[in-house]
């Protein structure tokens, strides 16, 4: 059996994992993030530790962003202009490769997690297929004809503008480059800022979650009519509230309208919109089925 | 040379054509869209009446829809459920390939002048990449990874919901299904709707274009952060007013403020947002590429 790591680097939090696939994880640490230097050496410490009980054949990361991702660029792989302290063009993917001397794969923390629901997990051959996070801040990962999807860059979903009315959510939004897009006015940082209170602590009825589902549903729908998913899968911390999850579906149904013909919209939501089938493991397990393909490719 | 042909399938017009590729144009023909049988039987009469100069391999269809383009079911190929009039379920495919006896290739209008558009025209060789075009009515199509985007069904950009401030256009949007969703409120329909006068007779400096300009930048933003395509190519009537093009332009950037920070997008969107290159031609050359590469994969 071929072995492969994982990192799943976060704003707040990394994960290493050593595994041969989803059903078969050897090793798995996590910490906080904190300056890259420390938490790098944290996470090349984790391989090395495991190293004679598991070498590597290939390691796989899933990263906070914005990142570069274009091959022919002198930056490649790296995490470039993100406002968190410390990262800003942080090469993690050429200091991981250096230092445990692998090969080394790397995507946007989405698109692993995108990659793992795809393989493995709640949209499992399913192509195109999207994974979006609602925690902290919003983003989507995808995979369109076999692979994960990158274009200009990579997509940015969490920055979609959507309808805003002010007179039933005056709320001007928190995003510092467009106040009102999407991650401005539904992630869990601007439910906490408009309600004065974590997103968690708001109970089930509070108005918030009509709202919250509102938008969501507005930025699925538009995301629904530009690429056309064949399934969409809703991760991040906003989403473990279990009854926000029908309501979206329902308020996607009534924006379609019956617009798109497509039976499961109409009469199978539930089986349209679903949570991650991998239990919090997308991001690392996604990081592993980067891993393997770049090993596969290289034999 | 071998030779083929190409239909594209409008709402108001049909353009019939035979072609070697985008430099030898052999035989081209235009006709209003009636109902199925008379329009079917003059394409087909086109094609017979050419076949002695000019025996066809295959015949590439772009056409409007909505349509149904997946391989495994028994109306693949089919106009579907089309709001235009006796055109309901047509087996536009399985006629022209029953009447003309060659291989048969189909796709969207929209995803047709994509291919277009990207094997010859404004977006030659760049992947991910889309085309939208703003006419009587609003819809898009793309390359991504190599193939024209299909998923669930199409896209169906012209249906995403944007920003729309009642205060300072209080248009309601004439979407049957959603109102004031893209199509409703920017379509050539919409303009006139809302002015009392066709688009192309609004002079330049009329308000109409600025608010038009907004509504189309606000889709653009919503396209580039979901799909993040390496360049956006806008076709169709309404992108005919030459001004409009770069306040869109503008107004993009203004919107994104910065956010993406890719060098095209920051000091070269002139080469970002494009005008076809295809001139009028970018469906019906579309057309003829799907018909080549129909032929190419199964020889």
């Amino acid at each position: 059996m071929n072995i492969f790591g994982a990192v799943e680097s976060g704003g707040t939090k990394f994960v290493c994992m050593v595994a041969t696939g989803p059903d078969n994880i050897l090793a798995e640490t996590r910490f906080p993030t904190t300056d890259p230097d420390e938490t790098l050496r944290k996470t090349v410490d984790f391989f090395v530790e495991n190293r004679q009980d598991y070498p590597l054949k290939a390691l796989g990361i899933g990263t906070f962003g914005p990142m570069d991702l274009d091959p022919k660029s002198p930056t490649f792989g790296f995490i470039t202009t993100t406002p968190k302290a410390g990262w800003n063009q942080t090469d993690i993917t050429g200091i991981l490769a250096a230092a445990l001397k692998i090969p080394v794969a790397v995507d946007t923390d989405v698109n692993a997690a995108a990659l793992g629901e795809h393989r493995w997990g709640a949209a499992q051959g399913l192509d195109p297929m999207i994974y979006i996070t609602i925690g902290t801040g919003i983003g989507a990962g995808g995979i369109y004809h076999g692979k994960p999807m990158h274009g200009l860059v990579h997509p940015e979903v969490g920055h979609i503008r959507i309808p805003h009315d002010r007179n039933v959510d005056p709320f001007e939004g928190i995003c510092p480059y467009h106040k009102d897009c999407l991650e401005g006015l539904a992630s869990g940082k601007a439910l906490e800022k408009r309600w004065g209170q974590p997103a968690k602590s708001l109970p089930d009825g509070h108005p918030a979650w009509e709202l919250e589902a509102d938008y969501l549903a507005l930025a699925l729908v538009n995301l629904i009519c530009a690429l056309s998913p064949k399934r969409i899968v809703l991760g991040g911390g906003v989403m473990k509230q279990d009854h926000l999850l029908s309501m979206v579906r329902r308020r996607v149904q009534h924006l379609l309208n019956n617009y798109i013909q497509s039976p499961i919209i109409l009469h199978n939501i539930q089986e349209y919109i679903v949570p991650p089938g991998l239990k919090g493991r997308s991001g690392g397990l996604g990081a592993i089925a980067l891993a393997i393909d770049l090993f596969d490719q290289s034999r």
